[in-house]
């Protein structure tokens, strides 16, 4: 065995490489997969393949789409005096699944870090200099970076880059989450929530 | 997005109900391989196609192989007077991976399980059977199924059904795993151990 089927062992280390899997997950992932080949199997190929083929990034906002622009750029209901300004791709699926947001988007890629080099020229912090200069509509930009380290020296970053444009720039309120308990939030958690304390 | 972006979401959901992932991380993958598409997303296709293409299932032991008989099976260096009962490809996999073993296997498929109504003629006991009935070599039979009530129920009905033939039936010893500490273990594991004690 240990020479011959070097092809399960060569798709066990590929899938072990992606993220939230290790070596382990990705042999019963195979398995599962080869035990269910003609229907399992060929439906995960097939939409993989599907997607594969048919997705791309929206040129305006980096949103991944079957379309470019995206669903979202495209959409005259959308609210485009607003652009809320996020990391990842993932961010903005967990805004949309939210329902919470009915404004533009804007993917910045990443987040500025010294310790991984990622310098502003590796963000797509031109292109959104570019759509507050070219929208004369905008009239707010929300900064949606997450509560990180890197995530707000990235806020601040494009604060500083865009505060001459006649917009407001706001970031996501921080505090104590939906169902939280006191008990067992961070001091950092506490403490911004109690800055941010407002009448009750 | 909402109603666009259905490949995607279709394909979460695909992803999600494999074993060990959930919507979340379904997502996260899919995100990823969309991210890499050129390379990452490439690999992890062509090396899925290629084992559902390449691999089958051993008509002798019932193990994944790009061969049938698999390699365990025709490789001459094996000893065939040993033929270890395992549940799970999987299980025959980890002992591989262990190198501790020389003899060869039979996968059942399952376990033994009211519970799941899974019944004697869902594993491939008419095969075992058939093995020990045809195999004249045949000298000692190693029941490898886990140490739950479902395994050491199939291990009993085994044990029962080949009882008969001249060959010596052994199952794994229980006890105290390697790097195990006393008072992480649980009552079950202790009782075994202390029963199977032998001198020093």
């Amino acid at each position: 065995m240990t020479d011959k089927i070097n092809d399960i062992e060569a798709a066990s280390k590929i899938l072990a490489r992606l993220p939230g899997l290790g070596p382990r997950s990705a042999r019963r992932l195979i398995l599962h997969l080869l035990e269910n080949r003609e229907t399992t199997m060929t439906f995960v190929l097939e939409s993989l393949q599907g997607i594969k083929d048919s997705i791309c990034q929206c040129g305006v906002c980096y949103n991944l789409d079957i379309s470019d622009p995206c669903a979202i750029c495209s959409h005259v209901g959308r609210d485009s005096t607003k652009l809320c300004v996020v990391e990842q791709v993932s961010d903005l699926w967990a805004l949309e699944r939210g329902h919470v947001f009915n404004g533009t988007y804007h993917v910045l890629g990443g987040v500025l870090s010294a310790m991984d080099g990622i310098s502003p020229e590796d963000l797509r912090l031109d292109k959104l200099l570019e759509r507050c200069r070219g929208n004369n509509a905008l009239q707010e930009v929300i900064l949606a970076t997450n509560l990180t380290v890197e995530g707000q020296t990235t806020a601040h970053y494009i604060c500083d880059m865009i505060k001459d444009f006649p917009i407001r720039i706001t970031r996501l309120a921080h505090g104590i989450p939906s169902g939280g308990e006191l008990d067992y939030l961070d001091n950092g958690t506490l403490s911004a929530a109690l800055k941010a304390r407002h009448s009750f």
